[in-house]
């Protein structure tokens, strides 16, 4: 099936706003094997929106549409498509008990605005939106889907994940595509495909694309044929021959992030950490408590920006701060030791470092970070170079700081 | 002018790739008053690009084509080119002389790939690549223009920088339009839309779109004219009519972050913070330090996950969690209280809540969190309900914090 993303909102034609809801809708059509021909994203205009409705609606058997569904006078798309569909709204009783259930749990009012999210295009199927009050529709026309769905993204995600991928995944015509992701850290792109080596020899099992981003390159696996079985092997076979070669650099696959892989080792092996970061300020806290459980093994965070705070609160000697400066590897091994000492955990991890713009010197460059591991038998100092760019140099240093403990616990030279 | 942005590449198609090229090239065109009217994404296929092209073409006064203009055997866009404007490929010594210096200065040597990219559709002005080997193309017909540039976003931009922005300022027919975004937390849309009221009265002046987010909803203010200073006046119109209904939810204009009003606030009134965090686990820390120069006034972050770090740390009595659970109004004034005790900052914030999934009771559902402020004179709490999303919850409460600083700083009323 053959299947194209309508993106609805000026704000995504002034430059607003990144379109990431095309590449949600479009990764997930992939992933059930539904072909995204185009991706077209116009703006809040009746004209344009129908025009895009018409030409997309008779090349393709799905449309997804996104956006314009909202209470204001700015959404039209509800408008756009009684026309198109040539119906008109009604009210609809199971909307408007969601948006009374929405509305209570915001301990919100019934107001006019909320009066308008009740009528749908007559002759609509309902696709109900958990997390807020703009529902989503269905039409089927001639074995073809028009699905409009709501912009905000959280709200347009669960649709997709819990309604439209179900819906869908029933149709496929013995056509599979299927993707892997393994995810590295730790080695540039250029590096990464040299020790991989021979890539014109796995391309002719299956499709390889590398994808460098802060927080590593990831590589994906793309294979195609009329079996799931062969599907399954020419990847097995390419993320094979990639681990036979790369392994120590994979972290994780697919969706997989770094705390969450984290968050398993540390979990399974009942271990506990606790984290004193001064560079890093919060984010990789932040990140580990990203994780649902996460209370099970992470015991505390400090976040130290102040250099009497790194001796109240952890215990760093003031003399060692003088002699060698708050970034440097004596300060970062003190932290790391500190915070474990003072939150009783198995792990200890701290970061110092310089993420500008300004506090270089000639011998500590921008982007100069420190990483201090500490265990009941070590205590581990690693120096890193993350560049010139401050939320670059954050991002980089939580997840060398993560990598770090992922190779040490599973006993990975580092 | 009216432009579309045509972007090319199978991995936008299959969600590999966020569409950020479009984004930039959306905004750059803006801002210097050539409307985007749509952006189509298409996969690497000759039929469909070219289908693209004539299209987009015949209804726009300006095409801009990003990707498929590598050496490699997916990049058809050149030839497609051809097809289009009835041309075929010749060599191209500007590009050819470019193409040596690239590989010069990336200790290269000279290969087909190479070669094949000094050819050009013959008619076409070359826009110079400074990074790259690929160079980007202008065609002029009938007064309007075909722009093709490369998918590298490093590339793309420093082209749409340094030659396609000069070349539209100088062909701007003198219809200016100027956006300005006024950004809001704490009210959600349907009653920001019933606060501000008469918005039909507004839009004859200027167009205005609510957008909202996890952090709040912003509005944005459009206007088009043939000068300046109508457009201004009327943007100034608009927002002077929104801020003497909504003023005190606007904490910010165009880009900002509330992270960045609070340090402006802080830093002119010499003030120092620290945070106490347990639910949003270091994320307003994080926030905060993402702002550089926020060392002057962000003094240290704590995250007490566990209930001894909050007892240890925060010197928050053990009977009082016993008592009240360590989500609870009183625990919130104890942490906001001690934090601010021990690292002698002027303000103390803290942050207690059940971001889920699990942790709810019958009387403290998912969502629900306190927030504490303390200062020299005041020790306030404050109740939200944020939902049954981790990720969210801890959004909203970060953004809830700040804004509570934001507010008892500007002697708002909370």
């Amino acid at each position: 099936m053959i299947a194209s993303i309508i993106t609805i909102g000026d704000e995504l034609l002034i430059g607003q706003v990144v379109n990431t809801n095309a590449t949600y809708i479009a990764e997930a059509l992939n992933k059930i094997s539904v072909t995204v021909k185009n991706i077209l994203t116009v703006g809040d205009t009746q004209e344009d929106i129908l025009q895009a409705f018409i030409k997309q609606f008779s090349e393709n058997d799905i449309i997804i549409s996104t956006g314009g569904l909202g209470p204001t006078h700015d959404d039209i798309t509800k408008k756009t498509i009684c026309k198109f569909f040539n119906t008109e709204l009604v009210k609809n009783e199971d909307v408007k008990a969601n948006v009374e259930r929405i509305l209570a749990l915001r301990n919100m009012k019934w107001t006019s605005a909320a009066d308008e999210q009740t009528y749908v295009p007559d002759g609509c199927k309902i696709i109900p939106n958990k997390h807020g009050t703009a529902p989503g529709m269905l039409f089927e026309r001639d074995n073809k889907f028009f699905i409009a769905l709501p912009g905000i993204p959280y709200e347009m995600k669960q649709m997709i994940d819990e309604f439209v991928l179900p819906l869908f995944s029933n149709f496929n015509n013995g056509r599979i595509i299927l993707h892997r992701t393994l995810r590295t850290t730790g080695i540039a792109e250029a590096f990464l495909s040299e020790l991989i080596g021979d890539i014109d020899e796995l391309t002719k099992v299956a499709s390889l694309a590398f994808l460098p981003s802060p927080t590593g390159v990831s590589l994906r696996i793309s294979a195609t044929s009329d079996s799931y079985k062969n599907v399954r092997e020419a990847i097995a076979e390419v993320e094979n021959k990639i681990r036979s070669k790369a392994n120590d650099y994979i972290y994780g696959t697919d969706d997989e992030t770094i705390e969450q892989v984290l968050g398993k080792l540390l979990s399974e092996r009942n271990l506990t950490i606790a984290v004193a970061e001064s560079c890093t300020g919060g984010l990789i806290a932040n990140r580990i408590t990203n994780v649902p459980g996460s209370s099970k093994y992470f015991e505390r965070g400090i976040v130290t920006y102040s250099n009497r705070s790194k001796t109240d609160l952890l215990g760093v000697p003031e003399n060692l701060i003088i002699k060698h400066g708050a970034v440097s590897e004596e300060v970062a091994k003190a932290m790391a030791a500190g915070i474990r000492e003072i939150s009783k955990t198995d792990i200890g991890i701290s970061t110092t470092g310089i993420a500008g713009p300004t506090g270089a010197t000639p011998d500590k460059p921008l982007g100069l970070v420190w990483i201090g591991y500490a265990d009941l038998k070590n205590l581990i100092t690693k120096k890193f170079l993350f560049g010139d760019d401050r939320v670059r140099v954050k991002i980089r240093s939580s997840q060398a700081a993560m990598e770090l403990i992922r190779r040490i616990i599973l006993k990975i030279q580092i």
